[in-house]
């Protein structure tokens, strides 16, 4: 009896902390679904701002915009952070077309992230079919000598993960134009990393490496029809010419910025907690699912703290990182900064993976953070967030070095992320209102809990 | 030692067949992502057969087209089984417009399911607002009689499954006609069923109960801008009149079918595994998520049981079931068939959810088998399906009375479900491929498992 009573008070407090914390999260569920801008942000970033490559004017537009609305959310501090990025240009549209005995069949590509253009006359040559890059190597510089490389290994439908698929397929869109340089290849093209059939060509970044110049080779993505097409149509005549085009250009590096801003915490003002996504994206769409959603969300998080009145222990900042998608220069230069000025960081949250239904996150930290973390999963249960896992959270975060730090991932259901990919439809009509205040509600509750119950 | 040497065994019996099960789900979701019709089913179901409204040339369509695709399964038996279900033809297509001050603003409207048609020159009259069936009485027929009652109560974004905010709201549709004709009405505008804002105007059924024939008064639904539209306009004038002209018309009940398939079972014949969906749609479009996608999904599962060569104990039957949507005839003269020829169901499994990625089962049964059945769950997890709950299942499987019966309901994502729900946009490019396909395996794991270990 005695025991019991002596246990009474921690038991009532504990669950005076749930009770707490399920209210918590009930309210920021309720304010994400009815009163939050997220979504009207997103209207504007994709619509109004449009796409936003890494040193063009919509870029500096959605800087601008970002900046102001950050502003008018009454944080302590909004700024932008000094970042020199890339400047890559795609140019006129390309073309392409297969050359089977005088019948033209036009189908659609387009220049990867950081290639050279073709001639302006374009390239017109045979073609090889490779399903690996390995297979550069068996078939020799005297098969692929002055060909096109025609990288066609497509992503697995079986794998329930569609960024596993992406992982097991993406070399040859990132690689392999080097490579296939390497054997006297004149150009590759690559299947989009797309897992449904379709005409929309996905770009991406690709890089030359330490290749010299004089050997960088132009390379495209084509679309999944048109890579079945061209297979077909190889298998009749393996002696086939394509054709293709493209003007792309590369310029000095440009001046450009993260967004920042931040609500101080009200016990621990030096320990910082970051979300983030990234706002630039490929030129083909307004990228309102890579990576538009994730800033919005991640601005939505302190707007939802600021309409329930929710004061931080420790300071909230939200980083809206400029050029994921070809260098990385954002997440290095924020990193470079925080070591520079000895900040603390003691978590960070990265949305980078579509606007679609929360499903859970990601996690990188060492076992006795997990196990804590994973205690809070049922108070997520009544919002169907069920998937903590441990595994890699965000490439913007990734740099961030700080001794203690825990870092996440937001998970959405993953299973059309690859139909919008750094392709022309990633547009803002792709994105469900809800699917995405219901991630910002996911992201600010996770937020809350580590606030409250740090790390160990 | 003797204590774990006895107990080895059982311990080994038990780790076999998990490992058998979680080997066989792993092949089932295989087959649904690399080798399954699902999707080309749908495809066929959407764009070549159409909308499939009981009593039309579509739906008889619909009928022929997967009677004959069962039988390319090689399956035990497919045949047709009859049922009388109502005609209701919706005519020419709707018109309203809002007349304020000599100034006409059309908005999009579409009769509801079961009513009558306007006058050919179409009503015109005053609009009162209302939020709910109850503020008729509020409001007496001084206010109601002679004029158009408009309810516009929206569904509730806050609740995290839409199909609460549905059943919240779906009243207002259903039975709102009847009401507010006792009052005096000459007709009523039911804002659509859906949590967004678009130009959309959602069917769905009404009915005038045992209302008299002559009191019957036609009730159409307005898309949710046009509700926010007119429910604007009228602050500003209350006084505003709209228009409204349809030519809906019932016709005598005609002779349909539900289409069933069926594997008989290896060691209890008599036992029956049922698995459905409901092969009638609305008229406005071809019903890919409701209720194609349920339909080809459980034939899905048969046809996946072929493919993997799996040969079920029990019979596993597939019922395309005809007339959900507007008398639900087809579950009816289902249970009445069963009942007549004393068949012993044990299992119904209905998919009438959509076709978003699945996420779990609502299941109606007792403890002990609910308990059972949650033990399942870890073999779900690496198909991130998590929510098990009690709940309602399928409506055409409701009338199924079979004394021991468990019935399920698969559970997809809700969040975009009503963005389509009875609309013109329920078509096939709304449908994702994996999406659709995962729901199928799910379905089948289910069945499978079920197979196996029965129930309590």
């Amino acid at each position: 009896m005695k025991k019991i009573l002596f246990f009474l008070p921690l038991f009532s407090v504990l669950l005076h902390a749930q009770n707490k914390d399920e209210q918590t999260l009930s309210t920021i569920y309720k304010t994400a679904l009815t009163n939050s801008k997220c979504y009207s942000w997103l209207d504007d970033l994709s619509n109004k701002v449009g796409s936003r490559l890494s040193g063009s004017e919509g870029a500096a537009k959605g800087v601008a915009y970002t900046k102001q609305q950050l502003e008018s959310l009454g944080l302590d501090k909004v700024y932008l952070q000094e970042v020199m990025v890339p400047k890559w240009v795609r140019g006129e549209k390309e073309t392409a077309y297969i050359l089977d005995k005088k019948t033209k069949t036009i189908v659609p590509i387009c220049a990867l992230g950081g290639s050279i253009a073709t001639p302006k006359s374009g390239i017109t040559a045979e073609v090889i079919e490779v399903k690996s890059i390995k297979e550069l190597e068996t078939l020799g510089v005297d098969k692929i000598k002055g060909k096109i490389v025609f990288y066609n290994r497509p992503m697995e439908p079986e794998n329930i993960e569609t960024g596993k698929s992406y992982g097991n397929c993406v070399d040859q869109r990132y690689a392999g134009a080097k490579e296939a340089a390497k054997f006297g290849a004149v150009a590759t093209i690559v299947r989009s990393m797309n897992l449904r059939l379709d005409d929309f060509p996905h770009t991406g970044a690709q890089s030359y490496g330490d290749l010299p110049k004089s050997q960088y080779i132009p390379t495209a993505a084509i679309s999944t029809n048109g890579a079945e097409l061209l297979s077909k149509k190889l298998k009749e005549n393996s002696r086939l010419q394509f054709f293709m085009k493209q003007s792309c250009q590369h310029y000095d590096d440009v001046l450009s910025y993260n967004v920042i801003g931040e609500i101080k915490g009200s016990e621990h003002p030096e320990k910082i907690m970051v979300v983030g996504g990234h706002l630039d994206s490929w030129d083909l769409a307004d990228g309102s699912h890579d990576d538009g959603a994730g800033c919005v969300q991640s601005m939505s998080v302190l707007e939802i703290f600021k309409k329930i009145n929710y004061k931080p222990k420790n300071t909230i900042r939200v980083v809206l990182f400029m050029n994921e998608e070809n260098g990385g220069n954002g997440g290095k230069k924020y990193e470079e900064v925080a070591k520079n000025t000895n900040e603390n960081h003691i978590f960070a949250l990265e949305s980078d993976s579509g606007g679609f239904s929360p499903r859970g996150f990601s996690f990188e930290c060492d076992d006795a953070n997990f196990t804590k973390i994973t205690n809070w999963k049922p108070l997520f249960e009544p919002y169907l967030i069920h998937s903590f896992v441990k595994g890699g959270t965000g490439a913007d975060i990734n740099p961030l070095t700080s001794k203690k730090i825990v870092k996440a991932g937001l998970k959405p259901d993953s299973q059309r992320y690859f139909d919008h990919h750094h392709a022309a439809n990633d547009t803002f009509d792709a994105v469900n209102k809800r699917e995405l205040e219901l991630g910002a509600a996911t992201m600010a509750s996770l937020m809350y809990l580590f606030d409250q119950y740090g790390i160990d």
